[in-house]
């Protein structure tokens, strides 16, 4: 089937937009030779030969997201109008989709295989992948070869690519604590993440300042917590909106609920839950981290955390643990009696440990893994082997702890030198660029316990008025340097595509702020 | 006139919103007595002392314009419902409005005063000023000290505000070569000008990257030397929508044609217009300044600059003149010959200065003062009296600069540390706020040299995707520094009032960046 009626093949050499993609995709041949695409006669369509077919729905809604993508822009002069069409004078092209694994209805999972192959040649189009996500990955890929000639026209050059990510793991982070970010912005990041082949959303959804997240079986968390808790709350229902819009893209979405640091917020709501600092012999009314002292502390949080097992169904839930300030533990006279009776001495990581390890044994009890922040590693919790550490901290000792960590046998993601709300003047996005996830002394065995990385714009100076261009194109750096080849590092090229990238952002519809001087032939417009 | 029927006094006391007003004006007293504002029934009313009356175009506007502003941010639950109008049950609260001078259809000049005085007493709403372009900035004033209560009402305290702008010169510039940006966002950066009382927009319309303003004499210059001839270009209409916008804004607009340097867009239309660069006996094909050899180079800016002038009413014109490369003209060996006969030696400084000085003659003849950057006075060019320097460069060596400017007897504009377009990870508003522009060895007619400031905006990386969340609350920092008391200086103030002028900007439409972790009632959505 998918043969072509007949083939128009239009003799332009102009520039080769394959080149063009991004992230570069692994394996490229392309020619001059170009095929018409036209918004009146071009269509998706399942192949006889796949697996999933019509109602499959994640396909299904990739095709209709496509069809408006591949023409966004106007097409002022088509080379086939609908007369042409009606009339029989053109011919049908298709672009066919064959998936050999079936299941459509499934969430995407870290071992999700992603790969595709996309062939435009005399013989048609074709497309095939092993899953759906991979078809996704494929189809996003299609639509970036299509451009626009002068004349109006789409074209789309003859091409055979081969591709599949170099890591499995390529987060993007955003922070909705330190500012309140609208479902609709978090929906239009989960766009810009499809169109850059990232695939899990690390949602920081709670941490001091509020706490948005709408809890069914504990509601105090967000009407004490939240900035205000109506406006400013994600209901079940806008998490479950996230939920779909990201799935139906190829993308997970991992919650982080970080305990015991990071829980001001909690405490607004339930007080208990921290521990009373102390001045002297006399609380001061202020409150640390999680109090671990506690049996209620872990009622609550096998309650808790049994709700966002159901409500995040990723195998993975991240547990935070970053940046545990001991100050307040220290100063309460109940915590210091606890360390003793537990025979701690003076070192409150073991402290930090117990209640860690806690946590980790009521994550597992429900089926569930865990993504945690180097600190637990740094501080030697006893963690499962499938345990996954986040590396954050340092410049250039990012390396030397990736290296320690897979040395230790565990999995390991990079974010340390991808935090995207640190901004510089200039084109800073090369620094993202450059990066090497895998250049540290280590065996190959370690090398690929490095699963992939996370790009992560936390939320002190970014809210829903700066959020998009401060993210885009700069993610596209990290996206590419996670799913491409490691020799993939020109940087005038990259420099090249882009430039290209972000105009094609643009004509989606996403505010994506310049790499450089220039301009893009269809500037934003949605004012 | 303008006594209250009833006076309705509200026993409130909760946070004086007085000191909210961004900038901070010069002498303010107020008191916890409030009076309600309802959107039903206050209004804006012209005092029958007033020199200027109905049919004012800058007063009507801005009449109607805070109308709207005043209780933008939706009154679900005002004090006052129509009904209580339509039945006498309410009182009628008018601010009347009194200006000494006559003239509402001229431009803002250097010289227009802004003072101002506002009273909110049991005697009625006030404001008083000297011209209109003083009675916009005291009904902005007015505007901030507008609050609404939790209960849904609008108030506002007794209040007597004396008020007028340390400098006369408060600019902001935007550059729309290196990325063009649309009238839409041009108009809303005047919006927020205004809301800060900045009065100059200094529009860098052209430089190298490219031509966007459309001439009527020679069409050819942004034809060839815009993006794009019909989408990326400024057109007289545009030009005078801007103008118009600005003036009943009470901003001037001050045009910067740059040259000799920063001329590459005008070479594409005018090739012959640039210097030749050469690379030994042969012409290398590139372009360098603007050649100031030929006598057709002065025609043409004899002619470019008479058009200018009538398109830019401001006396000034702001000539550039910064960032002159010699080495294009040291290549060509006519420069050589033209150095030789005019017997300057080995000194391009000589040359540079032959031009400019040329230019400005021609400028003079028009009757137009203008603006230079600061080189054209590092560079030893003769200069009329009135010139204003206008300080760019340095770290600290700004102070030097402006004092050496003063005591040479010229005038100074300050630009060097408000070039917002260089961004920092954090709070960087606070190294625009502390800056002091009259902090240098000089006598008290030196720094009364000093007419103020400019926070630019350069275009390398901005475009009308980031232009106002970079701009905006940052360049509040710069128009606090520019129009109030020296003595206003500290820093948990001002963070307070700026958070609160940032929501105050969110709640009129401009998408203005977080000043740090938090958020506002209503947040931006213009989405």
């Amino acid at each position: 089937m998918n043969v072509f009626r007949t083939l128009v093949l239009l003799p332009l050499l102009l520039v080769l937009p394959v080149e063009a993609v991004w992230p570069l995709p692994q394996f490229v041949v392309s020619s001059p030779q170009v095929y018409p695409v036209s918004p009146f006669s071009f269509r998706f369509q399942y192949s006889a030969s796949s697996a999933v077919w019509e109602g499959c729905s994640v396909l299904d809604e990739a095709f209709k997201r496509y069809s408006r993508i591949l023409f966004a822009g106007g097409a002022q002069n088509p080379g086939t109008r609908p007369e042409d069409v009606l009339h029989g004078a053109a011919s049908f092209f298709t672009l066919a989709v064959s998936v050999t694994a079936p299941g459509c209805d499934d969430f995407p999972q870290l071992d999700s295989k992603e790969n595709y192959k996309l062939s435009i040649s005399d013989q048609g189009f074709l497309l095939t992948a092993d899953t759906v996500w991979g078809a996704l990955r494929g189809l996003e890929t299609f639509s970036q070869l299509v451009w626009r000639a002068e004349d109006g026209r789409y074209l789309i050059n003859k091409t055979e690519i081969t591709d599949y990510p170099r890591f499995a793991h390529r987060g993007l982070l955003l922070d909705t604590s330190r500012h309140y970010l609208p479902i609709k912005t978090i929906l239009e990041t989960l766009d810009g993440m499809a169109y850059s082949k990232f695939n899990v959303f690390h949602w920081h959804i709670v941490d001091d300042p509020s706490f948005p997240y709408e809890s069914v079986l504990f509601p105090q968390l967000s009407k004490k917590g939240s900035y205000h808790p109506e406006t400013h709350v994600y209901t079940t229902s806008d998490v479950k909106t996230v939920m779909e819009h990201a799935r139906l893209r190829g993308i997970r979405v991992i919650s982080e609920f970080d305990t015991p640091g990071h829980t001001q917020s909690w405490g607004r709501g339930f007080p208990e839950l921290l521990t009373p600092c102390y001045n002297g012999a006399n609380p001061t009314g202020t409150y640390g981290p999680v109090n671990p002292t506690l049996n209620s502390t872990y009622h609550f949080m096998a309650e808790f955390f049994n709700e966002v097992s159901f409500v995040f169904p990723d195998f993975y839930i991240h547990l935070g643990g970053d940046e545990v300030d001991f100050s307040c533990w220290k100063s309460n006279p109940h915590v210091r009696e606890f360390m003793k009776m537990m025979q701690f001495g003076n070192d409150y990581t073991r402290l930090e440990s117990f209640y860690i390890k806690k946590l980790m044994d009521i994550i597992s009890r429900y089926g569930k893994g865990y993504l945690v922040w180097q600190e637990v590693f740094d501080n030697h919790v006893e963690m499962r082997n499938d345990t996954v550490v986040h590396v954050w901290k340092g410049d250039k000792a990012y390396l030397q702890e990736l290296a320690a960590v897979t040395k230790a046998g565990y999995r390991a993601l990079l974010s340390s030198p991808w935090y995207l709300n640190i901004i510089t003047y200039g084109q800073d996005w090369t620094v993202a660029y450059k990066v090497e996830p895998q250049e540290f002394d280590g065996s190959p065995e370690q090398k690929a316990l490095v699963i992939g990385g996370e790009a992560c714009m936390w939320g002190e100076y970014v809210d829903v008025t700066n959020l998009t261009p401060r993210l885009w194109p700069r993610a596209g750096a990290v996206a590419e340097r996670l799913w491409s080849n490691a020799t993939v590092r020109n940087l005038q090229d990259a420099y090249d595509r882009l430039s290209d990238f972000r105009c094609r952002l643009l004509r989606r519809g996403i505010r994506a702020q310049p790499v450089y001087v220039g301009f893009c032939d269809q500037e934003f417009e949605g004012l």
